[in-house]
C-alpha cells in the first residue's frame, strides 16, 4: 500500500492510498481520514460508498465529513466505485451507469466483467484487511453508509453482514435495484438474466427474504431528480414496516441528489453512527 | 444577472450567477450562498476572494462555509479571480501565476491587460452594486476575507476601504506582493515597472504608508509550500506591530496551502466576521 497524498485537515490526517488489488486484478485507490488520537488507540471505522461516476475524490473533497469525524473519533474510508485502468472493460455504450464508475458493489459473474468487477469482495474482504493492518482501526467497530449506488451498497452489505456493521445508513440510496432502470441494467450486466440471483443485491428483496437489522437511517431529498424512478424509498419503507425494521426516513424538502445535499446531512449520519459504534 | 445553478444546502440556497461586466468587458460568474431568513430581512455579507487558478467553484465546492454561514446568518459571495473568455489575454508563457485565474485584484494599467483586468473595480464597485440589488444583503454590513492571492486582495481592499469592511481576515495571504516573486511578476505586468504604484496593492506597504485597521485575523499553515518565499506573514506582523494594528496570526502546525487547510479554519473566520458584523 502506497500513500500518494497526505494532508493535515480538521485535526486529523486525510490520506489517499494506492494498492494492487487481488479482488479486482487492478490497482485501486481509496482515501482514509484518521483523526488525531492517543498513541496505541484503535478508532471505529465508518465506510462510505460513493455513487455513480465517483471515485474516492468526490466525497473526500466535497463531503464535509472531517470535522465531525475528528470530533467523534471516527476513521472514514472512501473506496472507489469500480476497477479502473487499461484492460478493464467499461460499458460498450460508454454510458455512466454501467462499467467504469458503476460497479454496483457486486461480484460480477458475467464475462467480460467477472474478471475485474468484484467490488463486493473488494469492499467487504480485501480492503478491510488492508485497513485493519495499515491504520489504527478497531475492526470490531465498523459501520457503513453510502450515497445513491453507494447507498445501495451500504444497505446490502449492512443487511448481509449484520455482525460486522454496527450501523447502516444511506443518503438517497437506490433502494430496490432489481426494480429500477439503473439497477436492472447493472444486475443484468454483471449477474446475468437471473433475477433470483439479484435478490442478494437488492435491499428491499433482502428484507423481504428475511434479512434483519434493528434500524436503518436514510435521508432523501424531495427535489432529487432520481427519486421516483431510480431510488424508491417507499419500497424500502414498506419492506421495513413489514419486517419490523426501524427505518428512520428523513424526507428533505428542496434538497437534490448532489454533494450539496450529502454534505448537509453528513454530520448527522456520522453522529448517528458514532452512537452505535460506541454503545 | 442570470442564475445558472441553484442548490438547497445546509439550510440555505447556494446559487451561481452569470452577468455581463462593464468593469472587465466580459461575462463574469460568481457564487452566492444565502441562508434562510425572515421575509424582508437583510443579512450581512462576507466577501471571499480566491487564490491563483481558482474560479468561484473551488471554495463553493470545497470551502465548507455553508453550515457556519447558515448558523450565523451570513451571505457568502465568491467572485472569480480574473476575467475569462475569448479575447481576454492570458500570460504569453501560459503560466498559472499571471493572466487568467491570476488577476491579483488590481485595475491593470498596462496593455493588453488594461482592457479586461480590472478586478479591483469589479470586486469593490460593480459586484457590490449587483449584490446589493439582487440579494437580501445589508450592504452597510460587509466584511472581507480571502486565500493566498485572494488574501492579498482582502487585505488591500480592507485596508483601503476601512469604512466599507467591518472585518478583514485572510488564510495564507500573499502579504507583501511587491517583495515576492508572484507579486512582482503580477504587479509589474499589470501596473508596469513603477514600484511606487505597487504600494497601494501591497498590504505591508499600505500599512507602512499609514493605512489603518483596528485588527486583522490571519491563519497560516506551517507546512505551506509557499510560506517562506511567497507569503511572508512575518512582514505583515512587523508592519502591524509598528503601526499598532492588532494582528492575530495563527500559525498552524502541519497544515498546507490547499482547501484541506482552508476548510479547517473557515468556520473560525466566519464566526470572527459575524461578531464584527453584528456589533
Amino acid at each position: 500500500m502506497e500513500e500518494i497524498a497526505s494532508y493535515r485537515s480538521h485535526g486529523g490526517t486525510q490520506g489517499v492510498y494506492r494498492h494492487a488489488s487481488s479482488a479486482t486484478g487492478t490497482e485501486m485507490v481509496f482515501s482514509a481520514f484518521v483523526p488525531d488520537h492517543e498513541e496505541g488507540a484503535r478508532l471505529p471505522v465508518v465506510w462510505y460508498l460513493s455513487g455513480l461516476t465517483c471515485t474516492h475524490a468526490n466525497v473526500t473533497e466535497k463531503g464535509e465529513y472531517r470535522k465531525a469525524c475528528a470530533e467523534l473519533g471516527l476513521i472514514f474510508i472512501a473506496p472507489d466505485t469500480s476497477p479502473r485502468g487499461e484492460g478493464v472493460p467499461g460499458d460498450p455504450k460508454g454510458s455512466y451507469d454501467f462499467g467504469l464508475g458503476a460497479g454496483f458493489y457486486v461480484d460480477a459473474t458475467q464475462a467480460p466483467y467477472d474478471k475485474n468487477y468484484r467490488m463486493w469482495s473488494y469492499v467487504t474482504e480485501e480492503l478491510p484487511a488492508l485497513v485493519g493492518a495499515g491504520f489504527p482501526a478497531d475492526m470490531a467497530r465498523q459501520s457503513i453508509m453510502g450515497h445513491s449506488m453507494g447507498g445501495h451498497g451500504a444497505l446490502t452489505m449492512g443487511l448481509r453482514l449484520p455482525e460486522r456493521y454496527k450501523g447502516i445508513s444511506a443518503l438517497a440510496p437506490i433502494c430496490a435495484p432489481s426494480r429500477v432502470p439503473f439497477g436492472i441494467k447493472a444486475l443484468n450486466g454483471y449477474l446475468g438474466a437471473h433475477p433470483d440471483d439479484w435478490r442478494r443485491h437488492d435491499a428491499v428483496s433482502l428484507i423481504e427474504d428475511g434479512a434483519k437489522a434493528s434500524e436503518i437511517l436514510v435521508d432523501q431529498g424531495l427535489a432529487d431528480e432520481f427519486l421516483e424512478v431510480q431510488l424508491r424509498p417507499e419500497l424500502l419503507q414498506a419492506a421495513c414496516d413489514a419486517a419490523g425494521i426501524n427505518l428512520t426516513l428523513n424526507l428533505r424538502e428542496g434538497y437534490g441528489h448532489s454533494y450539496y445535499f450529502i454534505s448537509t446531512f453528513m454530520a448527522d449520519h456520522l453522529r448517528w453512527h458514532a452512537e452505535r459504534l460506541k454503545a
